[in-house]
């Protein structure tokens, strides 16, 4: 290959292919990023064999080709050139040449022809949505995920879709969080439900902007495709069932206790709280209780070898007076994922699970379970 | 104690003792924050037993007194009350009340006699230098000093005073850096030379500011005591004797080439040519050749698994063509800390040590070992 393009295409393509590097040293040839130039394209490929981003950009291309360079010192190293033109060129075994200013340098590459291709998409499903809703979507609903490896089902996010709505799920068994949005663009067929690995949502997360562009979505039978722009990400599915979410979320009407606070308020009380660790527990969190009476909402929580808090906070309380007690972190995942000033902290009583919904709109819900203290 | 202050009040102290909360366990009372209120100034205190640092600040004292709080949750805690009025005070018990709004916490604390005393100074020197100045000699002169606790003399910097001249030096025996500063404020006697830890030094430079306030600097038989504002610092001093610094700097007049190049131009080449580690090497550090003729500096770099580099820089030659490899960190680091757009880089030759100068002026003198390569 021989192409000409400028230092800011090169920090680009790097940027956005540089997580699908993989970090481990089993395969040596997964640590390298392809660079492909065809066609007055520039393609820049990393991939973990879990997930696998493409990244393509216009450039002048001289002569087609491709070589594969190793992505943690290329990274580095295109950071680091001088702004400008610079000329990328293979040289003979594997090298390229990088000429900038007076000054060239060399890199040692590997041969394209054992980096491995990327599956073929079988699409069974077919359509659109806008990137910044799916953005915001699942970055309200990834925290909800699991991170233990032994139950893959819960590391993943469900992705229901049914008609022009789709629905986004997670949960680690302790939370769960749900959020509804509109499919854009067309769906082909009109119904599907798909696994999605954790990690591979929050990469889709960070390769959408903030526009209504629309990012398209091919589910097959094995992989999910995601493309927004020049960028396509290509990732494997979590197999298995997932459990039925619509039996755990309780009906509105059972709501014995609706709490309307701001947001803001509650997530700094539950922060100074959260503090308040539990060293001899091994998953270091923070018990909290809240009791609800009066249009107000204290907050207590107490570790005997560091101290103890209680706050209140004014609120309206439609309802019952009521108490319960959740894990700090469950609690300050929500408040800071739900981007709404107020919010209704939904009670049925101290054994039942809390739901947590905005107060503009009910697209949202995240649901805690309490933990028994007695 | 009993006083009332402010959130900020409470965040700043911290922040300013913090750096001097131990982290070692084997002491436990040394990961507090001791608090003396006292004649209407709440006093902040952390101790390693390396450095002590003391912050005092006007607040609203009701009762004097004294309490240790942990070091980590305290200010973690602090960073998260809601601005305004706090209230602190002592509870039986050694706890910590702390109100806010409608709300209030307690922490566990221990009795301030366990906290180590402060030692007393014999004041041998006194003296005083411009905060800002100071804060720059040590910013230029500490890149040089050595991490390596084996030989505690190198791990120090060099104060050397004389009259009104104030010369700092660091060096690891691969390089050397030295600043020569004035003395604002009297000093008495008129000369003293003592090797103060570089961890020290880095902290004193932390707590100056970027105005011409004084430092007071006063030496005793093994503590120096720094003031600035509010804040003071004590440090251990390091014994044993300094190498004689002025016989290793070649005088000018022996200089045969005398190159003058942008500073920034030979920084982002050696930062380039620094990515070319060589991994077989246990330091990690990449030799960087330079060669200069006809006004042309050429720089070379090669690591066989990685690639290779080569560039040239316009610079003006006074003198003769030579060439020179120095280690790639010891001349980025130089430049890193020079702040000055051009500097001289004059070379003996290449088995000689090189040595950059400001162009404006001498105060700054960093001398770097060639290394041989044959």
């Amino acid at each position: 290959m021989h192409i000409n393009c400028t230092k800011d295409d090169l920090v680009y393509g790097v940027q956005i292919v540089n997580r699908a590097v993989s970090n481990k040293n089993t395969l040596p040839i997964l640590s390298g990023i392809l660079l492909k130039a065809e066609q007055n394209k520039l393609t820049f490929r990393a991939t973990d064999l879990e997930i696998a981003i493409d990244c393509s950009l216009d450039v002048e291309v001289i002569e087609e080709g491709t070589i594969v360079v190793p992505g943690k010192y290329f990274s580095e190293m295109v950071k680091r050139l001088p702004s400008g033109l610079i000329n990328l060129k293979n040289t003979d075994n594997f090298g390229l040449e990088v000429k900038y200013e007076q000054s060239e340098l060399v890199i040692n590459g590997h041969s394209s022809e054992e980096f491995p291709s990327l599956p073929e998409i079988n699409g069974h499903m077919k359509g659109s949505i806008r990137q910044d809703l799916f953005k915001k979507m699942i970055k309200q609903v990834a925290i909800a995920a699991s991170a233990d490896e032994s139950r893959p089902v819960f590391t993943g996010t469900l992705l229901d879709v049914v008609e022009n709505q789709v629905i986004m799920v997670a949960t680690d068994t302790h939370r769960l969080a749900l959020r509804e949005g509109i499919w854009e663009g067309a769906l082909v067929p009109e119904k599907i439900s798909v696994i999605i690995p954790t990690k591979t949502m929050l990469e889709v997360a960070r390769i959408s902007g903030d526009e209504e562009e629309p990012l398209l979505i091919e589910v097959g039978n094995n992989q999910v495709y995601f493309t927004a722009g020049n960028v396509s990400l290509i990732s494997r599915l979590i197999e298995g069932q997932y459990p039925s979410y619509r039996q755990v979320i309780p009906e509105s009407s059972k709501c014995k206790s609706k709490i309307r606070v701001r947001t803001k308020k509650l997530l700094e009380t539950t922060e100074r709280a959260s503090l308040l660790v539990r060293d001899e527990i091994k998953e270091r969190y923070s018990l909290i209780k809240l009791k609800v009476h009066d249009d107000i909402l204290e907050i207590e929580s107490h570790a005997p070898e560091i101290g103890r808090i209680y706050e209140e906070i004014p609120v309206f309380l439609e309802g019952e007076p009521t108490e319960i007690v959740f894990n700090s972190r469950y609690l300050m995942d929500a408040l800071k994922a739900v981007d709404a000033e107020e919010i209704y902290l939904e009670l049925i009583g101290p054994l039942s699970p809390g739901i947590i919904r905005t107060v503009e709109n009910e697209e949202y819900i995240y649901l805690i379970l309490p933990v028994r203290t007695s």
